[in-house]
């Protein structure tokens, strides 16, 4: 698997990554315990702070860690990773080490608990910011406190999921910045 | 600019189209009045009711236009119109006709009183399902109450910001159906 090489980036420009809606791994740790799950339902909320909300059911092993850590790490994945983030989807932290069995790498945080996966293109470190919706409406609503993001390529090729197993990889990249206002970029 | 034939889609499967991560464009109606934004801050929250996070903050027109009337339509464009997405999302309601400005054709809803916008490759006539989040957070929860969507091509090309004046187009399809869990599709 690929080991990207990486830097810090400008937290209120991760939507560059986040926006265009690629399905991401959530890593959490809690009591000795890592795990990682496999989440599209996330949309960006503000630039500053840098702000994502995340629909995440109780049905996941992953929920009570994130709602009891307060923390996580969103990782981004590389098309090259489909069938690993498949497999991370379809099998539980209850009975499965993740790491372990995929042979994927955690790289501690520098802000966060949680551990950051090594293989994906980008990390990004996040604290609760408000909890208040999750018990009603499942929506962890997250602060990214630091950004990791690969020095190259400039893009990533990213897997966006379309239901039924079916993905989208993600296509050409087209400019359209001549003709914003400065304010709406 | 093209015009679909459209039918009927199941409200359980139009994740099939918004869970990528396209942006989207929101129409409403109230008091006489119709507006159109663009929105990429969207996130699938649920099949059985379906249901869609978007985070519309209060500096748009239309927030108060869909917080009063509580309906809208979340419209589905595709590449070809481009220019027009960004044109739309670079202009307030405050001040233009957009259906006018924009050459759009604004058709009935037979759920909503929100105009669906024909020349869009789907629409998703919604209902507020809870207007809870809206003040403090800016998040409107809708419920996907009647779904019309082109009858080819199969899968849409569609549009995903990046912010700063770029997006990506979506590309080529991978299935890994047979890799899923039932229960997890």
């Amino acid at each position: 698997m690929k080991h990207f090489r990486k830097t810090s980036f400008p937290l209120d420009e991760i939507r560059r990554f986040l926006e265009p809606g690629p399905v991401v791994l959530v890593s959490s740790a809690w009591k000795g315990e890592t795990n990682i799950m496999t989440l599209g339902w996330h949309m960006v909320m503000g630039f500053e702070p840098s702000l994502l909300g995340c629909y995440i059911s109780d049905a996941n092993h992953s929920h009570v860690m994130l709602r009891k850590s307060r923390q996580c790490v969103i990782n981004l994945p590389t098309a090259d990773l489909l069938d690993t983030i498949v497999d991370i989807g379809n099998c539980s932290g209850a009975e499965v080490d993740k790491f372990e069995r995929f042979g994927l790498t955690a790289v501690p945080g520098t802000h966060v608990d949680a551990p950051l996966i090594r293989e994906c293109y980008a990390n990004f470190e996040c604290r609760l910011h408000d909890g208040g919706q999750i018990r009603r409406h499942g929506i962890f609503i997250w602060e990214v406190v630091k950004a990791h993001v690969a020095t190259s390529p400039k893009l990533p090729e990213t897997l966006h999921y379309r239901g039924d197993g079916e993905f989208m990889v993600s296509g050409k990249a087209i400019s359209r910045r001549s003709k914003f206002k400065p304010e709406n970029l």
